[in-house]
Order: structure tokens, then C-alpha cells, then sequence
């Protein structure tokens, strides 16, 4: 048991409730400090992409117990359903039978996670806007304006959970030896909406994540546990069908029904959710340190934002917690290389993630509609099922897995490389589930 | 000719200054607004670099004729003197004969370059600190500091040549789609100075870059015109052979006499100036867009800013100003596409640079010492004297010419491809300068 420190957790968000809720069973002082209004007053909807739950996140949560809590305001999502041009759907689990990630909408799996906390006792300082930290003493500054007066807030030990645009993480920023990089990707998204029925079942399969893959842009849909879905446009921002292109009622109902025809009946309230809700941004964000001695440290999305194509954003968050635990468990009251070592054993794993999240959007939006892909993850699976030990799928690895994301990435691909090779092979769509290509397959992975 | 502006260039350093002479000329009001004191009434010492100005610095002095009162205040410098561990002194040859850059010292540039700027009726105003600025009206906010009262400043127009940690940039980078990168090497380096002989001689060749290569670390000294070298030495910030390994005056004394026994008579005052000057730290910072709308525009070190290994940084800058002044001929009053052509053509050559800069470290500091060098230089120079027109070395591209710097890495590393396989020729050594080399040469030019 760690000696009782007075800890402030800047954020409110899902990394920050649950982070807060492990320390404070540890035995310290928790409070939270978030900028906003209580998100259980206030309708969160607009600008929301739906969180996908998986293995990573579950275990973070069951470590508190608080797993089935989460899953019940959950939807189970085994596959892909994929909306082709021809009015034509195919499907794609995501992995072996039984194995599911959760569709969560973001304000009520938030809203979830800080009324968890708030059971637990933890304070919560909403409306509370943290502009600055001294770092060597961990003192939080707050104020209701940048530039107006500030009071101070000390505590023993600072973490922040604070976002992509971490203030905390800013103030880190302005000291030499800290290495940063933010990169905005040319793709935006908007939220768009599809109702419930009025008995108030779902108008898609709710099971799936639903993808309309187009290319240069795609639509897709996450099942809500009221029976509405979450929908999310992803197009480039300028240029031919963005959303520069699309700038009033006629060019976007024109663009719906060439390239999403099906959804026209699903998505009555189109025009208006359209012009309603923001444009959003997609960035990748990397630091390095993560951490300022035995008093700051960065956490969840504050020290590595990723872009959602792999709906890893939360899991990896969460799994930050799992990493911080370890230490915990590790050094004791020894916060100074229990921190140290946090961050050095967690940021290849973040910098992996950031790789495949980044990659992932080819893979949804271009490669789900490509038979040649379509091909190449029936025989993966195929493999996978006769030698279970010598081929796990990426998408198993980096989903249904603990297993580091580095290593995930490097044995990706690996796999990636020997699947290239068998898929130039003469006739590969007749001959895919033979013995010669098992045996071809395992000397490939001995090669290599 | 374009319409008169209120143009502010805040940064009165190299760049600012020479910028603000531009667009002076041009027929614009300038200010030039910088957070120090008058850099010609301090003393300017203790965490420099020298500089040195080649080709592409020259073309933007000599344009406004300002390159001979310049060179007037520089060392002509013409090759490399390496001082290998065996108290053997070798060259290497910057480029053809009369083919020179100049040494400079930082601080007497600077207010050579701030006494032609006021010449030319530009105001300098001095400690005037810009915390912030509203890109959309060109707005400067300036204060005594940074939490107390500010007032503002308007202009036309602002550029922001206020160096790596440009507070112009900061704005502009809590904008969504600004891209944005700052790596910090491992390696630090401190100032450490030659005085000149009692009779004012140098006591070194003056017209030498003088390396002590190490491999991990070394040492270099550039002449001053006073008879003086600045030396400055690169190492690790930890680590062994570091600047944390160096406690104390028995280890640094120890360090110096195994690695540089050489400087023992021309660094009298190491243990004063070793302990008493700060250790600095060297950066590589790139972002995009370096402008907004027709409103701001970042310049030199403030959007580009590059470690000094090949001696670019301000040649560079100043680069930038050639290529604005060409855009202010192409578009006249049309600014916005005038800043968005300026930022989109010098891009790739300032990543370019980067990358360049960063590669040199290893050059300098293991390769100058290598033979296998040693002789690819011979070869490369050979061949450049029998075909002028088909090889000119990366050296002299970067550094003899005004070919962009995105050109001169691509060529170079097809250069270099082709000089490892004549490397890897058995007996090359003996037989370099013969036909068979020559044709084999050609041929792979060829072929690339």
C-alpha cells in the first residue's frame, strides 16, 4: 500500500473518472478538476464519434470491478457490415465467435463513469478551468479567464487527463528536451443520426458497425442502446466530395443518394443534422516526456491522441491506467521512477497504436470493399483456425488481446509481408484452402 | 511596385532585421518590435554557435547591396582542418579553388545588421515583449509581462521572425489543421573560446573549420576577426562522454587531455568558461502553414527552425526573404496568395535543410575520421573536375548554389547510392583514378 498523497486528476472524461476511481482505492486523496459543466446536467450530442469497448478497456474495468456496469449500457458488435454501392451487404467478424467489442455512446458511457466516481467519493470540481500547472510543485492554476486573476490549488501529485489540447501537457511543452508533434489529418467528420423505429428497435443490424466504404471517404454507424445509431461522415475537409464541396441542401442530398442511396430512408433528419452539427478535426498527437519528476503526469489522449479508425482512442487510455497500476504495484511510494518507468514502458505501445489507428482508415474506407482484401482475410483466418499458435490476425492482436501494441504492430507486419506472397500466387482465389498453400504459408513464417 | 503597408516584423535577429530592410525598400512602413534590450549595447557572449554565410545568404545580401559591408566583418573559410587523436592535422576542401563561406560571430552580425536596418530609417522598438497576437487584424499584444496589462498594436501586416520559440507561432498553433513538430536532440553543446595570440593573430589557420572528431562528441572552433576562435563543443546530455559525466574540473580536465590533447595550449580558460556557460540544447522544429490569410507570416528559425551541423540556419532565413521578395513581384497587392504561394514553394526545401542538417552531425563527427570517406570525397571530386555538368557534390549544391534544397538531398542520396557500389569495388583504393572507375561511374548515372 502507497503512502496517502493529495492527488489532483485534471479531466473528467472517461480516462480521468476511471483513473480517479483506481487511486482513490489506493488510498489517496482524489480530486477532479474539469473545465465544463457536470456532463450528467447537460445533453451531450453533436460532434461524437461512438467509443468502441474492448479486451484492453474491459480489463481495466474488471480490475474494479466495474465491467458489467460498463457492458450494460453497451451494444455487442461481433462484425463489419458492409454497405457496398449495389444495395448489397456483406459481413466481416471481427474475430472467433463470441468475441465482441461494445458500442458505447460517449455522454452516457461518460456520464456512467463519473456518477462510478462519485459513488466511490471522489470529488468532483466541475466548471473549474486549470490554465496552468507548476510543475515542480504541483500547483494547478484556475481561473474564469486566461487573462484574468488565478488562484492557486496545491496538491502532492498532478495528472493530467486533460485531452488532445492538454493545458497541462502545454506547460510541459515549453521546456527544453520535451518533443512534440501534432498532425492533422486532411479528413474531417461530422455526426450524422439515425433514429429508432417507433417501437424503438434498431433500423440496421445493431450487432455490426456498419461501413458505406467509398475511397477518399466513408460513412459509418454504431448501434446506441435507445435504438438509434451514431453515424460519422469521414471525407477530406477541401476538394472533390468533401465538405468544402457540399455546401447546401441540393449538393448534399445529390451526394447522399449517388453514393449512399440506402441510407435515405434511415437518416431522415440529413439536412439538418448536416448543417446543424460541426465540421470536427482528426489529429495525431506524440510527447515525449510524459511526466515531470515525482509531481506531473500526462495521461489517455493528454499524452498520445490518435485518430478513431481502430476504436482504440478509450482502450488505450484505459490500458495507461493498467500500465500505472503495474508501477504502482511495482515502486511504491517511490513516485519518481514509478512515473519514469510508466512512461518509458508505455510510450512504444502508444506510438504503435497511433501507427495502426492512423493506418486503419485505408482499411476501412478502401480495403473492406476490395476482394482482393476480402481474400486475404479468409485465408488469414483460415491459417489462424488450423495453427491457432502460429497466427493470430492483427485486428485479434491489437482487439481481443493484452498483447503489447508494438508487438502487435511488428508481427502485423510480418504477417502482412507473407500474405502479400501468397496472395501473387497464380490461381490464389481457386487454390487459397489447399495444403500446398498451409505448408507454403508455414515456411514463410519460418523464414521470417 | 506594391501599396504602401503598416508592416510589423517582430524579431530584430538576423532575419527580422535584414527582412525589415526589404520590405523597407519595397516602400512599406516597418517596426520591428523584439523582447531583448538593444543587442548593440549589450554584451553578446557565453551560448553561441558562430555562423557562417555562404551562396544563398550572400544572394540576399547582395540584392539589397549589402553583402560587401558584411563579408568585410567575416573569415573567409575554405575547408575543414581535422584534428585527429594522433595530433595530425588533415583537410578537406569545401569546394572548388576561391569557393568560400564565412565565419561570423552571432553577435557582431547581429548588430551590424540592426545599425543597416536603422540606417535605412526602420524603427527598432527594443524590450517590447509580444505575448500574443489576433491573427485575423494583424494585432500585437504587448506588455511587461506575461500575466500583467497589455496593450495592443496594430499593423497591416506582421511577420513573426521571433526564432524557434516564436511566440506568433504559438498562436497560430492552437489552431485546428496547424501542423506542428519540435524533436530535441540528445545531443547538447556549450561555448568554450580560443583567445587570439598576445600580437592579435589567430592561433589557428583562420580560414580553416577546425574539427576534433570523436564519434559520439566532438569539438569545432570558427575564427573570429578579433584573432579570437568561438568554440563549441557537442556532446550528449547524459550518459558517458556527456555533459552530466563532466561534474567537475578533474573530470573535464582528465576528458580534454584524452580526447583533445591538442587544445590544452589554445583553451587557457576551459574550466572557467566550461562551468560558467550554459549547455544549450539543439532542436529541429517544422510546422505548416507558416502564414494566415493576408494577416501573419512566419519567417526563418520561427517556422524552420534546424540543428547548425551544416551551417544553414541563417542562410536558410534569409533564403526565405529571396523567395518572398520573388512572390511580392509575382502577385504585387494580392498578399493572401502571395503568403500562400511563399509557405507552399519553400516548404519542401526547408524540410529538406532539416534533414540535411540533422545528417551532418554524423558527417563531422565520425565520418570526417573515416578513410572510406576520406577516399569518397577524392572520387567524387575527381569525377565532378572531369564532369562539371554531370556531378556537382552535395556539398557544393547546399552550399555553392542556389539549387533548392529539396533538389540537393534527392540528387545527393542518388550520389551516394552510386559512390557505395564504387566503394565496394575490390582494390578501390588503388584503383580510383583510372577509366574503368570513370566509365563504371557514368554508367550508373545512367541507369538512375
Amino acid at each position: 500500500m502507497q503512502n496517502r498523497k493529495e492527488i489532483a486528476v485534471v479531466g473528467a472524461g472517461l480516462v480521468g473518472s476511471l483513473l480517479a476511481i483506481y487511486l482513490k482505492r489506493a488510498g489517496h486523496k482524489v480530486d477532479v478538476y474539469d473545465r465544463s459543466p457536470d456532463i450528467r446536467k447537460i445533453n451531450f450530442t453533436g460532434r461524437s464519434i461512438n467509443l468502441v469497448l474492448s479486451d484492453r478497456g474491459l480489463r481495466a474495468l474488471k480490475e474494479v470491478n466495474l465491467d458489467q456496469e460498463i457492458i450494460k449500457i453497451g451494444i455487442p458488435v461481433d462484425k463489419r457490415c458492409i454497405h457496398t454501392g449495389q444495395d448489397t451487404l456483406t459481413y466481416q467478424s471481427y474475430g472467433k465467435d463470441g468475441e465482441v467489442i461494445y458500442s458505447l455512446s460517449r455522454g452516457l458511457l461518460n456520464k456512467k463513469m463519473v456518477d462510478l466516481a462519485v459513488a466511490e467519493g471522489i470529488d468532483f470540481h466541475f466548471e473549474s478551468k486549470i490554465w496552468d500547472v507548476t510543475l515542480s510543485t504541483a500547483t494547478l492554476h484556475t481561473g474564469l479567464e486566461e487573462r484574468g486573476e488565478w488562484t492557486e490549488i496545491k496538491h502532492d501529485l498532478v495528472f493530467g487527463a486533460d485531452g488532445a489540447f492538454s493545458r497541462i501537457r502545454h506547460r510541459m511543452q515549453r521546456q527544453s528536451m520535451f518533443n512534440y508533434s501534432q498532425e492533422f489529418l486532411q479528413l474531417g467528420y461530422k455526426e450524422l443520426h439515425i433514429p429508432a423505429n417507433p417501437d424503438g428497435t434498431h433500423k440496421l443490424d445493431k450487432h455490426s458497425l456498419h461501413i458505406w466504404p467509398r475511397g477518399q471517404f466513408m460513412l459509418m454507424a454504431l448501434a446506441n442502446l435507445d435504438g438509434t445509431f451514431t453515424c460519422t461522415l469521414f471525407m477530406p475537409h477541401d476538394g472533390d466530395n468533401s465538405f468544402a464541396s457540399l455546401k447546401n441542401e441540393q449538393d448534399l442530398v445529390r451526394f447522399f443518394a449517388e453514393h449512399f442511396p440506402d441510407t435515405k430512408e434511415v437518416i431522415p433528419n440529413l439536412v439538418e443534422d448536416f448543417f446543424k452539427n460541426p465540421t470536427s478535426y482528426l489529429v495525431t498527437m506524440k510527447c515525449y516526456p510524459w511526466t515531470y519528476a515525482d509531481k506531473v503526469a500526462l495521461i489517455g489522449d493528454a499524452c498520445h491522441a490518435i485518430v478513431p479508425f481502430y476504436g482504440h482512442g478509450m482502450n488505450a487510455g484505459f490500458e495507461d491506467i493498467t500500465v500505472l497500476t503495474e508501477m504502482m504495484s511495482k515502486y511504491g511510494d517511490d513516485w519518481a521512477n514509478l512515473l519514469n518507468d510508466y512512461e518509458n514502458s508505455r510510450k512504444p505501445d502508444t506510438d504503435a497504436i497511433a501507427e495502426l489507428s492512423y493506418r486503419n482508415f485505408i482499411e476501412m474506407s478502401t480495403k473492406t470493399a476490395d476482394p482482393k482484401f476480402i481474400l486475404q482475410k479468409k485465408i488469414e483466418r483460415w491459417f489462424s483456425e488450423k495453427h491457432p499458435d502460429k497466427w493470430v490476425p492483427l485486428y485479434s492482436m491489437v482487439t481481443f488481446s493484452h498483447q503489447p501494441y508494438s508487438e502487435a504492430l511488428a508481427i502485423g507486419d510480418k504477417q502482412d509481408a507473407i500474405m502479400q506472397e501468397i496472395l501473387a500466387i497464380d490461381n490464389i482465389e481457386q487454390i487459397w484452402e489447399t495444403e500446398p498453400i498451409e505448408h507454403r504459408i508455414l515456411t514463410l513464417l519460418e523464414e521470417n
